[in-house]
């Protein structure tokens, strides 16, 4: 068999990344899109603008969860794109991460739809942010598990590598520091998984930069 | 024509693969996504907590089915991997599956609302289960028409297909032996389709290390 | 410029078709996956099982508008297979085609809620008829327009393109010859529907099969 | 590294605009093809052609948003095509893009449901102009933040960069003013609409046509 062998192996493992990405970004996408459905139109009123404003929550959330997926996305193409190729262990947890993706919607209406309510505010914002911590756990699991089990391109410098684990812990941090805050001031916590959706869609940039630096030497 | 006719033609059917693959993984990653859409945020309670946690059978559906179409994504397109072409027929089948897989929402629903009900449980159960075996009932006509058909790639080692085959057809026994409990025992049956998505979700380790294996030697 | 601007125009050409492929894939498997969505979970009632079995006609509907969107994308893969590059032209056509084919699970419930009442079922079945010429009426289009702007493939005999008019020019006629039974007779068509989508599920066998013998020559 | 390094950088950034387009191609599928959930059938009526051509503002409505969404889809490959490469900041501007695109559906039936409605009317057909003009906006963005950071194609000729940025800004234009008139005559605004979304979507002839003549010189 010998080069043959090894050339036809390389294509097929290529193969199976390309599925992974399509079906990945299938799901992220329809995800991201059906966040939507969340917004119900304002039943006939006499003030639409402020039915419209009243609505607020629905609309933060949309922005939360969507930009939360959006930076998950960004993240999971940066990964596959350092990544040789995959294995079936990958793909699982893969799967995980785009259950817990898929999920979203539901406790982000829950989120707004309790974000008034006296007592179950408190629930509802702490279900939103563990499921919010739980996308940012799966996508921190794929890249380690990527990383250990040797499945990232072999010509990445260590440091490149060791920028992008650097990247990617905080943010499990700062969702568990939100967390513990929502149990105490739930609007407080949403402020804050807000603020770390914005951070984290702006990501990569200087990974990005170091790689082009490192490239040109 | 000669050379030149037969590259056209190589390319023309690597198209028809591509969409055949690109057609399925949108239709199964809008299958698996559309599973969040049966969720329904309760209404306003006393206890949010206990009305989340009351509605378990639509969270084990949303599991179960999750993992059924994740599994057969993942034999779709490690079945795809070993197709050199597709035929007309092949098409056929691969629709027939997608409609399954597409419809599997409705049962998931139906199962899920009526665990409770005395009677109608062992109905909803039953049907959920036919579409669940219906689903693998296809993956495994896909392959089986592919091998028959010639249409996989003609450098792969006989063992190999038969390793697929045999990983294939057990599948299908479980779920009949699930499907037949369901008929005395609704709820065991149900907790068996959730272990048989489970067991499913980590399928072709062996194969890609055997196929590793034999590729380096 | 000569051989390098040739070289970036195909290149440039290549990507816009597919991504025509690509988003033409995405609209046809959304279109064709939330047909599920119009299947509704009989409510609470005593007998499940009839009650399923008293919502055949959305069943019936949904396997009609499943076969025909996917027949609709078997011709429109064959023909992109056959496409040597696209214009802003077909880009219109193709859009209207997807228009047409997304808007397929309004007239498909239209259909099955109408199909028992008296006097209103003509106009159901006629509009739902009407829907399902168009997606032919505009894939017959974008391959007519496609042979007339040269954008097939040069290298295509013209016995070839001849055979694929022949082959999208009757379902045209069946739909009008069903569009006037259903007004007389509206049960009738939608059998006649359903009869056409199972037959255009398998088209371009003799193509393929043609194809292949000219290319071993 | 030298010459290895830079084609593997080269690599990089290929997939990186290829999870780019995918992803873009998927909310623009879904978005597109969501649209149609917000027709309703009409309930039991005993004329239902009359119950169906009452419900034309959201036929209407359909029509301007598939349009509307149909000629940004286009435009944004006309872009992906003379992208080079991307960046991070590029990605989160497409982000922006994909999230007015993916709310459209909201506003779309926000305007047929109060198209009637004496006093807010004018406020529901603001909203969607002005989500209308952002979809616009947000491509217009994408277009020059690409030129700006020199990530279109370098052997892109100067005058081709300014006709696509010549065709990218009238329709801002024409945005604004239909806005405006939508505050006295909203029904003119709507109408406007309609109008700019099929003028937009026959965009790009002139430049393919001229980028055709060059390269062939």
């Amino acid at each position: 068999m010998g080069a043959d062998g090894h050339g036809d192996e390389g294509r097929g493992v290529r193969l199976l990344t390309g599925r992974m990405e399509a079906f990945s970004d299938g799901v992220f996408a329809i995800a991201i899109t059906l966040l939507v459905l969340e917004i119900k139109i304002p039943a006939d009123s006499t003030d639409l603008m402020a039915a419209v404003l009243e609505q607020w929550p629905i609309y933060l959330g949309y922005l939360i969860s969507f930009f939360t997926i959006g930076s998950v996305w960004m993240t999971h193409s940066a990964i596959t794109e350092y990544l040789d190729h995959v294995d079936p262990i990958m793909l699982q947890i893969n799967l995980l991460l785009l259950m817990v993706v898929g999920l979203l919607p539901v406790p982000t209406r829950l989120m707004a739809d309790y974000i008034d309510a006296a007592s179950n505010e408190r629930v509802a914002v702490t279900i939103y942010g563990a499921v919010l911590l739980s996308t940012r756990l799966m996508v921190f699991a794929l890249w380690e598990y990527g990383v250990r089990s040797r499945l990232v391109r072999t010509n990445l410098a260590d440091d490149h590598v060791q920028a992008v684990s650097a990247k990617l812990a905080p943010s499990l941090g700062a969702y568990v520091v939100a967390l513990v805050i929502g149990l105490l001031a739930p609007v407080a916590a949403v402020v804050l998984y807000f603020a770390i959706a914005l951070y984290l869609i702006l990501p990569f940039r200087e990974l990005v930069a170091m790689r082009r630096r490192s490239s040109s030497t």
